[in-house]
């Protein structure tokens, strides 16, 4: 399986608290422990030509993780289609944290994507709510984050198809925290967090989730549907 | 409540196939039939100043029912965005038919929204399959059209929210062919049949399941979400 | 519209701290708020004869409101297959808090429908999550309890058909406390507040979710399907 | 993984036709191509003692696969209750055919899980309409089977969680021929095809879904909720 982790990458340029937490990039650290699962990580950035996703890599890619958040309007147009594209065609997709904000996220949901939020350093307790599924595996009954942003509902997404994670703020806010949505042959999870000024992405638990979540999503061999004009497959009788 | 139904209203110029079942245009027909429901109801066309959608128009429209066909790409994008925007703030949205391919619907859902087509007069008999549907009021088992377009799966759209009806083919086809979905505070109905050479909205059976879907997409007084910033509203400790 | 309020009434019967907050039971309180709508209302209780719920009193009932809590043994399995059979057949169903355990609703969803409690007198944040709903017309964004009991997750019901609500509690809990489930031709609802020792059902938030409960529930004249052997309805050819 | 699979057995005992096309029985059938995979099968049957699914048995089960028709009524309540038990604590489940109307899938419904049905050597054609899905892995948009029973719409279960396969038949119905259900910690699918009298389950396709529904049914590790009475994770406020 090939993995791409890509992020904006700027407030690890412009912020040195949040180097400091992540000296390699928050790519670099969800690349790092993807790595000790038998899957193949690059990285791409907002800097690199075509954002780093050009046509080769995108069509080598079988799951794409996506962080982003002050640069989402540099992200170019014609990148945005050509990743949207690949979804449809069958590409594993993971949305991160303030990434529900980034162009490709809003163009496969048809929604706003807005939410609630406040930056207070508040705990965060995300329950599972759907133990059967795949991106649960080695969890217990929730993961606690001693200091997180909130996010609060309304979340302005499409219905999940699956629910999979609900969390639960200090300051009194709840957020369908893991979701996961089919776009034509592609699979989505969004994943609530990971701000940038904390230590989220060392946690086990979310480790565990980002794993599981990149293997759940990552498809192969699926029904590739004709489209179009189409012959009758049965007699069909003159009127 | 507030209707309007929209035409792009081409066929009816051009082929005097169409403008002979349908004197008063797609638009005309259903405009008519909607009338007998206790329902203001508008009519607007493609080549009216802003297609007939006004700031003013959509305002005060409480649901939008949607015929286009051989000119989507006609309709400008800044009124698709505002069509959009409506919806998510509440507006409900009836696409019927070809309309799978608008602007309107394809932003809405994130997907291609492709599937398979043929034109051969064949038979479709419309299942309910959610017989606790407010839209299959008043309806039996299944509605027969002696004479339809074919659309077969895979039809490329989000899981729906709601699977009201699904079509048979005599050519060996079925369909997803009533389908609800919901994005922001507004609710929308994809309603299949519909071609433009054939008497289908003269059909009861039709004409009452538009007829429902319009009552159902009607929300009044929903909660209405703030987003962005906030206060927390439990005391949040420090650490 | 005939709605039945039933209820176990037996706290009210033997602790002096229920009667006191609902003299005429919680099935006369919830009976008299929903009298203010346009709604013909009765209750009925366990002592009565079939627990008050023949087989006259159900064929005549639109809706069933049901709180339960420490004699759902003594609901007779012969009046839970009625009360199934009627839901299958149209009647829509409201299940209210510890009505979770109730053999009614545990033989509608096919789980165990456990789920964590604490008595502790906290709060209760109720957010509103599917702003499109019925159910939440007139609301605002979250409804708060003062105090109430706590239901935590895992809930062990079926993925809801639509997820509406969604709790905060005060001790750290969340839950998915207003939920929608379809059985045969009949909508179920459950809700999760209304702890007997408190004063929930008097609150105007909860009062206007069990109205609009009821409405939304209430089903007329959707389709009837025939079962068993069918003739074709096409021309088989032989082989 | 440790697959059973379940099968009544009397078809076969008493019908030659049966015997003749399954001379191992379907369960023997069903075993031969599962075992194919890099899975561990056994077989169980009625006639055996506790109907071949002893506590041991079922603890030891990944995921159990259901063949039932005639004899529905006299598989006991206790071993239906222990397999319930079994899914709901994590064991996959697949129901085949007429075991919609198995008293282990009746029961996990809630509903009557009744339909339409004709036996008339008609051909069914099963469409892929969610291509992101596991279980349609290495198929093409659709199979044939040139002869099978047909199940016809409505077909009276839950909402599915996921929709996989719509069939169309000959004689003019449709059918949600392929269904995936959570319940409890377990994952549930319902397959249509495979009456006694027609070589079904030597259909290659058809053998490629049950094998993926089987992977995709057997789950490991996801998380264990604790229910019942618990106590505050966050400090609560007296009042």
């Amino acid at each position: 399986m090939n993995v791409v982790v890509w992020n904006e990458n700027r407030h690890e340029k412009t912020n040195s608290a949040v180097s400091a937490i992540y000296p390699t990039g928050i790519h670099g650290a969800i690349a790092e422990f993807l790595q000790e699962e038998d899957i193949q990580v690059k990285t791409a950035t907002l800097d690199e030509k075509d954002h780093g996703l050009t046509d080769d890599v995108l069509s080598e890619t079988d799951v794409l993780v996506w962080w982003g958040h002050v640069a989402h309007d540099e992200v170019k147009d014609e990148v945005v289609e050509k990743v949207q594209q690949r979804v449809l065609d069958g590409m594993g997709l993971i949305v991160l944290h303030s990434g529900h904000f980034s162009k490709v996220f809003k163009k496969l949901m048809g929604t706003s994507c807005d939410l609630k939020w406040r930056e207070a350093g508040e705990k965060e307790r995300i329950w599972v709510v759907d133990p059967t599924h795949a991106i649960t595996e080695g969890l217990g009954e929730y993961i606690e984050l001693e200091q997180e942003e909130m996010y609060g509902e309304h979340f302005d997404i499409p219905t999940p198809d699956e629910l999979v994670f609900v969390s639960w703020f200090e300051g009194g806010e709840v957020f369908r925290s893991g979701a996961t949505f089919k776009r034509g042959r592609g699979k989505i999870f969004y994943f609530r967090p990971g701000h940038e000024t904390y230590p989220t992405y060392y946690n086990k638990g979310v480790q565990r989730i980002i794993k599981n979540a990149v293997n759940w999503a990552n498809t192969s061999n699926t029904p590739r549907h004709v489209y179009g004009n189409a012959q009758a497959l049965e007699k069909i009788t003159e009127k």
